[in-house]
């Protein structure tokens, strides 16, 4: 169903985490890489276009080296004259609530062909007097469109809409809710708070109904953990949810699972760079080729070539080094 | 000689320092209301690009909040679809060397109609394995023009080969070279070692010779020390310029002013943020308007006012919240 004017085609990764391992002699372009394969990988599959589930970035406060290589792959890839064929529907303004609020391939001043929409994670959450995230300064750039930042408010539980970026192609219709990093136990709190998180549903518009969408969440958050405060229970997630793109674990679990009782199933992709010496990460990396027709979807894994094993030797090679350089 | 289509109309500031003082209560956003001015005056007064001498950036790692304050206020001035009047006739590779190489408004994915260039100043000097300034993230996002960027290579005295910008509009053509900041006590032992700095001229093409270009520079040094050895003296810079911006020093003295048996005149632009508590800083801030016909020039100078002058009590303010916030 590749050509169809009816089937919108999404590129799913995460956790890229530009910028891992930056000093790291061996390991220094290792994200870079693997950022600019999925990209590439968006371009050559022609992808309406690339979602991605937070961590984009490794540090809050991105080097100027990772900036600057960040923009680059970014302006490289998204920027060209190819027509995006899907429309966004919904309040852009409440969606995408930067300084010009509005999807960033309408703007008359970039040509943008690959759009990319992301949430924010926990390296990259948003913060300091102004709220902002490192992917803020991408999105200032008009070179991504970042969605599902909630403002918290104080300390308290606190009240959050999630409004989804509402997406058209031909017949298609989906609603993408984004949900960016939130501490494990304040979302707990506010999931079995009644009314704490309120998900807007799209209203009936020009002969569609509510369940004529398609529910894609994104979302940033712990999944397994021994202690369930740390953690979000599948559970706690609405049930009228079709799909589920799941951040921040890095062991790529990238076949969409089904939740049981729930009526939607999960993708895990993982990291695209392993962070960690467990062996979540010695696995292969995968990004999801997602395609949506209606009410149905397939999912096609795609491998990543250019992500570096770890390697016994390697390892070693970068202990000795940090501990040379210590 | 305003809408004379030989006229180069080039608006010139320097030191804008944005993110200075941006945890201050009061002052935090006097930094961005000066740059915005500045823009604006271009706007309003249609010139053909904006001039920096350096220090665009207070800090040499800017927060998120400067990087995204200051993408904003470039994309909402700079990308318009604005004819640019003028065109760079020298090789933009090497004027331009990042990833892309050539005048941001060439960029067919971009709509620039007001262009910026800039030096970097001592503030938001290159650093790093990447040499990257900050500025190289304006220039990554294609919204300012990063030039006079000199590769010193290691601690020696070194060699430098400053490459002008070639300039034409009309008739009237233009030589700008740009010297990023460089230490002073190395800057001048540069300058006191035969052939260690070589000033690129135009080569002889298309009828004109190397006396029919208009010569500037503009640099980011200490201009004015009794301590020789840490300030840069006029009588070192090449005879053939015509005029020079000198950035760093924050007093505006931005009256051209002849330096005798030199043949070149120095305006001197003051930063358009007060950084400090000198009589210097205490006048009122300009810019300047400098009109190019030929080998003629016009230099119209525009108060800014914005800019908050250093008033008693805001001082003493700033100082007790300074004080009790340690």
């Amino acid at each position: 169903m590749e050509d169809d004017k009816d089937t919108l085609r999404i590129l799913v990764a995460t956790d890229c985490h530009l910028g891992y391992m930056e000093k790291d002699e061996i390991r220094r372009f290792d994200s870079f890489e693997a950022f600019e394969e999925i990209c590439s990988l968006a371009k050559q599959k022609e992808v309406d276009f690339v979602l991605l589930g937070g961590d984009l970035f490794h540090e809050n406060k991105p080097s100027r080296s990772t900036l600057v290589k960040t923009i680059e792959i970014l302006r490289r890839y998204c920027l060209n004259d190819l027509p995006v064929k899907f429309q966004v529907v919904s309040d852009q303004t409440v969606n995408f609530p930067n300084r010009f609020g509005h999807v960033n391939y309408e703007d008359p001043h970039f040509n943008v062909g690959l759009p990319v929409f992301t949430i924010h994670g926990n390296h990259d959450d948003p913060a300091g007097v102004d709220n902002l995230s490192a992917i803020d300064i991408l999105s200032a750039c008009n070179l991504v469109n970042y969605f599902g930042k909630m403002d918290l408010g104080g300390s308290g539980v606190g009240q959050i809409a999630v409004h989804p970026v509402l997406v058209k192609k031909g017949t298609t219709t989906v609603a993408l809710y984004g949900l960016g990093n939130i501490r494990d136990e304040r979302l707990n709190r506010m999931f079995q708070t009644p009314h704490s998180v309120q998900w807007m549903r799209p209203e009936s518009q020009e002969g569609l109904s509510v369940s004529d969408w398609f529910n894609i969440l994104v979302l940033h958050q712990n999944r397994i953990k021994t202690n369930p405060k740390s953690a979000i229970n599948e559970h706690f997630l609405p049930r009228f949810l079709d799909f589920v793109v799941w951040g921040h674990e890095h062991e790529c679990l990238i076949d969409p699972q089904e939740v049981p009782g729930m009526g939607f199933h999960i993708t895990q992709p993982g990291s695209s760079v392993a962070t960690s010496l467990i062996d979540g990460e010695a696995k292969p990396k995968h990004v999801l080729l997602l395609e949506i027709k209606g009410n149905q979807y397939r999912p096609n894994k795609i491998p990543l070539m250019t992500v570096r094993p770890f390697e016994y030797a390697e390892v070693c090679h970068s202990l000795l080094h940090a501990y040379i350089s210590k």
